[in-house]
């Protein structure tokens, strides 16, 4: 990997690379160009790329009226890909979108991948390539995993990078496309569909420049199994006049993308925080396959209320309980606990704890429900027996959604260390389990 | 305030409310009956209340079959008002409404409150009366403030308390009402209305009993200048089967509901995060009170994309840069930021922070604009320049909305310190100014 205006200073745009990818463990060689130094944060310099020393990636970190030069630099010296960090193209005026043109000219015609402008380039966690200037990186730890971004934003990528990592879950690639003078989201999608590692694909798109491109490469992705999740923005008129100052892209019509992310069986969320939450759910240990009917637990008749609602709201059912549950449930549940779905077990169980996990492991076997939510409150006096009950009912194997308001940060890391989340609020988890779960139960057409 | 079925064990039903009102620190004389004992927690027995020995308020921690008796004997005594915490009454079956309807026509022929069954109580932050057995006083500090809860769930009263006191914000009253023999959520809100020490009114609503007296009140307190906010549950038919379950209310039609609340002039919430969330914002240092231009400042083109897709479904709008203020602008901002709103500073910041701030008083003091919506994301190196810019900003005395993805721990504190709260998510935070001002914004009409 070769640095083209690297910087002793790693906190710069063009010495950041340099240090995350020593920092991250990157095994491969990393050359800094620079004809004036010998040495660039104690790696040997080379004044300028040659052919008799090919590189397999060039990252251009120079402003934007040197990077023409050093673009044409790298496919002289026979550069296999070009990351183009530099901003000031398309974003900027037509003199811009012009020079990009160009660039992405030359690149294609020699055969080259380039990826950029305006972009904060890659990383793949598997092999510690982080050719990105990103600051979610000065601090992070990149734990390796199933989860990848694409998009054109890096900024909402390093704050996905944040987001991921401090919800425990580990990434596979990164990829951020910028202003797609060549490279766009579709290749970069057509990448994670095959890659063995990413199981989940969490994306920002302003425009889809090879829509249908990207729709073949969104069913090859949904075929081997993986789900997409996606945040489009550019939906409002001030959207898309922020999206055009920001890649220089044309953000179209919301109908058209949303038409294009249904046929594509692409989930849609509002938010990183949805995104993050879906996947939490999705890389459980038992996540949701198909959830329509669900069984419902709680220490609180008035947040039973809400669930219901919520459910109601996301297309999910809390059917009654069938007879001979409500057999079983007679032989565990109080007098004055009604036998209705959702089940308040009220405060009871702070008497009685292992009542909570019979009565979860019952539901858990019964062929009535898909799923069941569990609705815990504070009650950090009985962590541990709140625990156990979880723990029991995960054996049987059914999914559990866990939300615990209030719960303290010890039973928190309990649970989420049997890989089940916890969620804190009831609305948005009742939409992320009914998101996480619909386009897996879309049936995928053939082309 | 005597304590009937006062119990030794503090974390029991009849325990809890002896040790909340020491442990918070209640002036008046607390008084367990029990005829068994001589002291219950340290406190002198009574063996029975008496008449000669009148008492401002009973709790009655007994179990349903001796309510009847318990409330009976208040009455005898000369008690002034009733807290009834016991369960099984009109939430259980028929026999148990009979129940309840007798116990409150006692209350009311004898000119009695009555609060409850199956309540939680309540608490007065400012004379410390914690009159409640809530698990969520175990580790809370209760700290004062202008912040009330009302509503017929206790539980949920008690998420709203750990929420509120971990979001910073002082608590005034706290109103639990259970199933409403006699006491409504209507009498609750003429009570918050007119009181000086309450400005801002959470409200869980199952049904209301009195909907003529709720929105008067509603009225008196919108008047003094209040905003009300309300989750309304048993909006589904799922919803309304589990009120009746919890409560033993009718939840009724939706949209009549929703018809009297916007009546009411009250804001609806989808959850208690909403809630809370918009109370930190309506009780913050400068609240905005007026919200329709947005200037919007971002370090993320994305962000500022999707900033202006979230203030266009909130029904807020991001308006053209007046001439006046892009001059302005054009001595502070890099020649690569475009003179647009939002603003896309780049993280040109990071070399110029000060620029930041300089930014901010000159959009915060155009009249062009209402409120100063801020992105920041990560930036953790360059955290105290960020907050010297917000603090600057500041002092302008326009109202500030920080969104701040990933920011630290000590950069979150430094900010709430000022008055100005930290959110962290796009769509939540537009909606919750879009709320948080809808109410204001309604002329209220006299009957």
């Amino acid at each position: 990997v070769a640095v083209i205006g690297a910087s002793a200073d790693p906190l710069k745009i063009g010495g950041r690379p340099l240090q995350y990818l020593r920092l991250y463990g990157y095994r491969g060689r990393v050359v800094p160009v620079n004809p004036n130094r010998q040495e660039v944060q104690a790696l040997q310099c080379v004044p300028h790329l040659s052919l008799e020393d090919p590189m397999d990636l060039a990252i251009v970190a120079a402003p934007a009226a040197a990077a023409g030069e050093a673009v044409s630099d790298c496919l002289r010296a026979g550069c296999k890909a070009i990351i183009l960090f530099s901003a000031g193209f398309a974003e900027l005026d037509d003199a811009g979108r012009q020079a990009q043109q160009h660039l992405a000219r030359a690149a294609s015609d020699a055969g080259i991948a380039l990826l950029g402008p305006n972009c904060l380039g890659i990383i793949n966690a598997h092999t510690r390539l982080a050719a990105t200037f990103t600051t979610a990186l000065e601090n992070s730890q990149l734990p390796v995993g199933a989860f990848s971004y694409m998009g054109q934003s890096g900024a909402l990528g390093a704050y996905w990078i944040e987001k991921a990592v401090s919800a425990g879950l580990g990434i596979s690639k990164w990829i951020t496309t910028g202003n797609e003078a060549q490279v766009s989201l579709a290749d970069a999608l057509w990448y994670l569909a095959e890659d063995s590692h990413t199981r989940l694909i969490g994306a920002y798109v302003e425009d889809l420049k090879q829509p249908e491109s990207f729709l073949e490469a969104a069913q090859v992705a949904l075929r081997a199994g993986k789900t997409i999740l996606a945040i489009k923005s550019g939906r409002s008129e001030g959207g898309r006049r922020a999206v055009a100052a920001h890649t220089g892209a044309d953000a179209g019509s919301d109908a058209y993308y949303q038409s294009l992310l249904d046929e594509s069986g692409i989930t849609r969320v509002a938010s990183l925080t949805e995104m993050i939450d879906t996947a939490r759910l999705l890389l459980s240990r038992t996540p949701p396959r198909h959830v329509q009917r669900l069984a419902v637990v709680t220490v609180s008749g008035g947040a039973g209320a809400l669930i219901c609602d919520a459910a109601h709201d996301a297309g999910l059912s809390v059917p009654d309980l069938p007879a001979e549950v409500t057999r079983e449930l007679d032989a565990l549940l109080p007098k004055f606990v009604l036998r209705r779905n959702p089940i308040d077990v009220t405060g009871a169980i702070v008497s009685n704890t292992p009542m909570l996990g019979e009565v979860l492991v019952t539901l858990a076997r019964s062929d009535a429900f898909d799923s069941i939510v569990l609705f815990l409150g504070l009650m950090g006096s009985i962590q541990e027996g709140l625990i156990s009950a979880v723990t029991r009912a995960q054996k049987v194997g059914k999914p559990l959604i866990l939300i615990w308001m209030g719960a303290t940060p010890e039973s928190r890391h309990a649970i989420e260390a049997l890989g089940i989340p916890v969620f804190t609020e009831i609305p948005s988890t009742l939409s992320i389990l009914a998101k996480a779960t619909s386009s897996r139960a879309r049936p995928i057409c053939a082309k």
